[in-house]
């Protein structure tokens, strides 16, 4: 067995790691080899892959609404600011966060220059695959390793850290490239909205530079739209050459009650649409719904464990819980994925 | 005479004020009413607000190396990034940075709300009139004035109110709306460069917040395109609504080092020109300029005290010091305001 699977397997200490990593929002990622963007789909391809049914129809009602010039719900094209969750909401975040396994694999990579580490956890712990004891380690243990493996490089050696770890790493179920495992459903989605005059940014929980080398290519959204977590970093002039550090300090954390927060400082807009698919883009969603005119909240539920996974209320990755239960007095739109997507994947 | 005529009177207190207020980066302001943004200009009329000389001729021969898709300094329009400072660059920061004056009127229109104000410093010296006093209060009175003027209230209150003042508040030497006193030279140039793909950004010291709700209008650059200074955000839920409250704590700021942070963490890309105005923008252009390929590195300076003001290596706003003797050397191109720029601002 391998450490990433058995770190599946003591529940508590599962658990409790997961606890840890949704607090510390360090939970998304991505990698190379995916469908292409595609030109804008005509109306009458728009949103292919997903099936007749409430959302579809609510997503379509809402683009003619806000798109169409003599209605009461129009919005200019600049003010069509919609925003997606990554992790669960536009690729598989089963079952543990990419970024998670990236921070582990950088680790046994690193290991040789750091020969300390094989006498001080929870590196130890890590490197000879004792998962358990590395989620005893705790919330300082967990920072530990996410700092070891996100700051002490310029922007340049991260990006290319990501972008080579991305270009080999496979999902342990799929076992294919990380970024074949994007939802086609939101692809064409994203593609319908540009193509009517929405600009789609990304608000993640994971962090701001794991996605930023692979979105462009992959959901077509630029580096600069794309909001996350990110650790501080530093100017620095090296050998007379400016450089950007990246520093073991967190920055900000885009979750939660931090991804209105992020949406501002970033976007300086209100969001019109925005899709998540756990507990933690709820506050993201309100923000949204709360601004004047028409708006449109959704979330992902995962119930389909044959093409993807199916869980909600008890996950130990992106917990669909209050949501399902404030859904309806909030007029939520929930995506069922087994019913409403007709294809989950690109190609499949 | 006016209070803030006066705070220019005692050259030591001033002196002290201005670095605190350098230092602290709150230099960056706005306003409404102004010259509309216009479509690309045929190539024929592109920078006809500028003289012909080194400059121009720059500008004009990197914009042509970087679109020519044979050349060999080709770059794809999502890598053509341009980013801009505002005060002195885009816009009038003499005799004083505008959102100064702003935080001195908010005083005195919130002064009836805090009677403690009265016997409180630097408040009171401020409602007095008493610019020396303020200036002597250091650091800290000139963050408490920042904060009490910049937090405390939503998001949405805020751009209300930058909004109000801005379209009445008037320049003190032009006695106009400040908003009338961006450069033409500058529209043009901005317009020239997304007419050939560029995406302009706003990266400035001054406050995002300060700047977002009027720079659309004009300077054609879209809230989620400023970078900006910042105190924190928080979410909270308010009478059951979602609101974002600022509250009195620094974020981020925006200046020196700070600005190639800013770019990294906003745009996530290096630019490929940069144009600043002082000491302040060097971190920001020497980044720019350390990119692979053909880049451009420019900086205003401010020589025309008859149609604007003449100022560089001993302002109290501004200083453009180091820069010019670093100049040549670092290939950054000066722009002499008075013999490069045929008009300098709309209408005139």
């Amino acid at each position: 067995m391998t450490p990433m699977e058995s770190f599946r397997m003591p529940r508590e200490a599962s658990t409790l790691l997961a606890v840890l990593l949704v607090v510390f929002a360090f939970g998304c990622a991505g990698s190379p080899d995916s469908p292409p963007v595609e030109a804008p789909l005509p109306a009458q391809d728009a949103l292919a892959s997903w099936n007749d049914g409430p959302p579809k129809r609510a997503i379509l009602g809402f683009v003619a609404a806000v798109t169409d010039k003599n209605g009461s719900d129009y919005v200019e094209p600049a003010e069509r600011i919609a925003v997606f969750d990554n992790d669960g909401t536009l690729w598989v975040e089963q079952p543990i966060y990419t970024q998670i396994t990236f921070m582990f694999d950088r680790v046994k990579e690193l290991a040789p220059q750091h020969p300390e580490w094989k006498t001080t956890q929870p590196f130890q712990a890590l490197l000879e695959g004792d998962m358990k004891t590395v989620a005893a380690s705790g919330m300082k243990g967990i920072m530990e390793i996410a700092m070891a493996t996100h700051a002490g490089m310029t922007a340049e050696q991260f990006t290319g850290q990501v972008t080579d770890w991305l270009a080999t790493a496979k999902h342990p179920r799929f076992e294919r490239l990380y970024t074949e495992f994007v939802y086609q459903p939101q692809l064409d989605l994203m593609d319908y909205l540009r193509g009517n005059g929405f600009k789609v940014f990304i608000v993640s929980g994971g962090g701001i530079e794991f996605m930023r080398p692979w979105t462009e290519r992959v959901y077509g959204v630029p580096p600069e739209q794309v909001v996350g977590s990110s650790v501080k970093t530093e100017f620095q002039m090296k050998d007379g050459k400016p450089v950007l550090v990246r520093i073991p300090k967190l920055n900000f954390i885009d979750d939660k009650a931090g991804k209105p927060v992020g949406i501002y400082e970033h976007i300086g807009r209100r969001p019109i649409l925005a899709f998540g698919n756990s507990d933690s883009d709820m506050q993201m969603i309100q923000y949204t719904k709360a601004g004047d005119g028409r708006r449109l909240g959704l979330f992902v539920h995962h119930t389909d464990a044959e093409r993807e996974y199916a869980y909600d209320r008890k996950s130990h990755m992106g917990t669909l819980d209050k949501v399902l239960d404030m859904a309806t007095e909030n007029d939520w739109i929930i995506v069922d994925m087994k019913n409403d997507w007709k294809v989950v994947f690109p190609g499949s």
